[in-house]
């Protein structure tokens, strides 16, 4: 981790654990110089790397200021995979309900930008916290690219494995959401009855080479799951 | 508009009217330097505003690629009010419902950062897109702010009636999402049956001193609206 980064993690932390409210004047650019020895440049690529973040806002001639969204239990739809740290103090549980190798549909391939009935790793979990459950979640991902996959890796992190373990780096991904009513078995893992309202969010991550490898349906349970978005 | 901003804005509406694919190649920086004769560190600028913007991505060593969601009819939710540009090709319609100055109730308090009772003038819309209801939008603004509103100037673009007329630069926005089912008048706004599934978007804008001046509520129909975001 980069300085200005490292720098940006402690003042992050420091709004939570102080619990510092929006609005909070944080100290001067020269405060944070000095406070922490590094560059005026590396404090400014800090403040940058905060405010892209929507951690603080600054104000021309003012100072720095702590920036805080006001509702608690909201899902952060701006973050990659993984709930964690946006739910604060709740812990997201994932189960796998299914793993195997699949032909891709006409769906599949126009989302990962593949031949229909190339091969893809097919993997469905369900999303809970405290018991109730979030959301169903059903991933694809281009078997050409992610060449391996097990239980194991898909019951940890499995964009850690794709890093660490292939070498694929995440560049960007596209969100779509769309509103619709429950059907069939989506409605049986969420515990709903048919019809009830359901938010669905397709993602799409591609590498940092600009290709697809994993196209997400997600469907979640209308009264367990909020979300949050800053701009 | 500065230099960097103009050569983005071209960039941008040469893959839009050129209809370029998602992974064609661009000119590389040296020649975007010769073609716009503007130095290395404007087009390096332009570049960045145009990731950030989600319309290209840059694969190391290999050059510049457009980058396009793959799908028609979305509406973006990062972006400020006004759905413009995003729904390609389609005119959304706005007509106001209600305008009024009414008394902050708790919620609107809690949301504007104002006492309970404040003034904040009310205004309701309905869009629409080609006949058909895309939302309602019930949004309060805080009066002590804005001082003055009047019908034409919320038949036109508030957002930039704030700017040139009251000198208000809008800051940054909180945006919470939440499904839910229809109830009482909004169904009958939306045209739906009561019970029917929503979208409920709520946001509140801060001006650049970090004050909440708009607090709104936007209810979507889940026929008519869907929803893009990029990361």
């Amino acid at each position: 981790m980069l300085k200005y980064q490292e720098i940006a993690r402690e003042i992050e932390k420091k709004i939570k654990t102080e619990n510092l409210k929006q609005g909070t004047k944080l100290p001067s650019v020269g405060e944070l110089v000095a406070q922490y020895k590094v560059s005026k440049n590396t404090i400014l690529r800090t403040l940058k790397e905060l405010e892209v973040k929507g951690a603080i806002y600054q104000v021309q001639g003012s100072g720095i200021f702590v920036r805080r969204r006001n509702r608690k239990g909201y899902i952060t739809l701006l973050e990659h995979k993984g709930f964690s740290g946006d739910l604060d103090y709740l812990e997201v549980e994932s189960k796998v309900i299914n793993f195997e190798i699949v032909a891709a549909t006409e769906e599949i391939a126009n989302n990962l930008q593949c031949e229909i009935g190339d091969k893809v790793y097919l993997v469905k979990r369900i999303q809970s916290i405290q018991g109730q459950i979030l959301s169903v979640e059903e991933s694809y991902y281009k078997k050409r690219l992610i060449t391996f996959l097990n239980r194991s890796i898909i019951e940890g992190s499995i964009f850690q494995y794709l890093e660490e373990g292939l070498n694929i780096h995440v560049g960007f991904s596209d969100k779509y959401l769309s509103v619709h009513k429950t059907k069939g078995q989506i409605s049986k893992y969420l515990g709903l009855p048919e019809n009830s309202p359901m938010l669905l969010v397709e993602e799409i991550y591609y590498t940092n080479n600009g290709e697809p490898f994993d196209f997400s349906k997600l469907y979640y349970h209308y009264e367990h799951s909020q979300f949050f978005l800053q701009s």
